[in-house]
């Protein structure tokens, strides 16, 4: 796969030599997270919200009600920006300077799109729904017309890309290393826990490969 | 302690049951995460950057180096919009519709003033550090003269605020209790492994309480 092109917009200034813009390597990282932040312009500010993601190809979906103001705002400038960010550990080292954290994180720059039609709007929603637990949109009961009228989708391509990652150990200067102070990395995870079934449910009822799997590929 | 005054900036259109403004809520949410996305403008777009803060009273602090985009940014602008999110589960209902994350998030708007004397940057660095791993600042060499020229400090004070947060359960139309449909919530936590020792730590030198605490507390 290629490498996005380098310019003002996403070419990293600090760090340099912890900047990718390897598309493998940045959907790797978009595919295991479905939160992100996206920024976006209201009244002349820039404000920045969490919200869920998908990804199908070079092309990002987000949803929202129609009342969304975040949407609205995005679907007037007509591009947006977005932040993935995985936290991976805290480096903890000898000086406060280089004190630092492990992480892996990508910034997506690219116009956005509404979805007009039913049908392109119910494959966002296929897309965002299985990136979150792979499969499972085919367990549910899918949106009817009412639903589908009353969320708004856009899309999001992905014209330009940046990754920043950070791994390994603790980086002091090599003046530090004799001092009697403790130095390493605290490795953070996100885990999940066994899923809580809803009370409502019949007994007969188990939770499907999609949801088992998904549990099963995040547990510690 | 006090609520946060809503205003068209930081209220909740949607999904207002799940906004809170009280100040209290919001700094226990702020405090039990370092790891914000901030927003800014550059060229007139609106850009997302995460990064390490820390909180004291009723101000939040960012660092960076001098030649930092996002805080050169922010400094001009003179206001900021961060946001921090906890993600605390997947909602699985049995329609695609009512799928939904438990979640606890916080976002801040304020005045952003860039700090110029060494006490008050030390200071800063300290609060940010300790935010990260609780008394850690003491148990390590702090910064010289050089790194802490190096080194940009931002103050966002906290103007204005809200929190949205959503826990529980799963929340299905009725019509849809019958349906042959599994539905519960996967729990979603960050946790942290064991200390991972730097290879060129003498043996005598053990991990401090801070880190030990740390620890003992992020633990499943």
């Amino acid at each position: 796969m290629p490498n996005y092109e380098t310019t003002p917009l996403n070419k990293l200034v600090r760090g340099p030599k912890r900047a990718s813009y390897d598309q493998e390597q940045i959907y790797r990282i978009l595919d295991k997270k479905f939160l992100c932040h996206v920024a976006y312009t209201w009244n002349g500010k820039a404000i920045v919200i969490p919200t869920a993601y998908g990804r199908k190809g070079d092309r990002l979906y987000i949803h929202g009600s129609l009342k969304n103001r975040m949407m609205s705002c995005l679907s007037e400038a007509g591009e947006a920006c977005i932040s993935v960010t995985h936290l991976d550990g805290l480096v903890l080292a000898r000086s406060a300077f280089h004190h630092s954290a492990n992480y892996r994180s990508v910034n997506i720059f690219g116009k956005v799109r509404k979805l007009e039609g039913d049908e392109e709007k119910m494959q966002a929603l296929e897309c965002i729904l299985n990136h979150m637990v792979p499969g499972h949109w085919k367990h549910v009961r899918q949106p009817n017309d009412k639903e589908l009228r009353a969320t708004l989708v856009l899309e999001i391509a992905i014209d330009s890309a940046s990754a920043k990652i950070r791994s390994g150990g603790v980086a002091d200067e090599k003046e530090d290393l004799d001092l009697p102070i403790w130095a390493g990395v605290i490795p953070i995870t996100e885990t999940v826990g066994e899923p809580e079934y809803d009370p409502f449910l019949p007994e007969h009822i188990k939770a499907p490969a999609s949801v088992l799997n998904y549990v099963k590929n995040h547990q510690p």
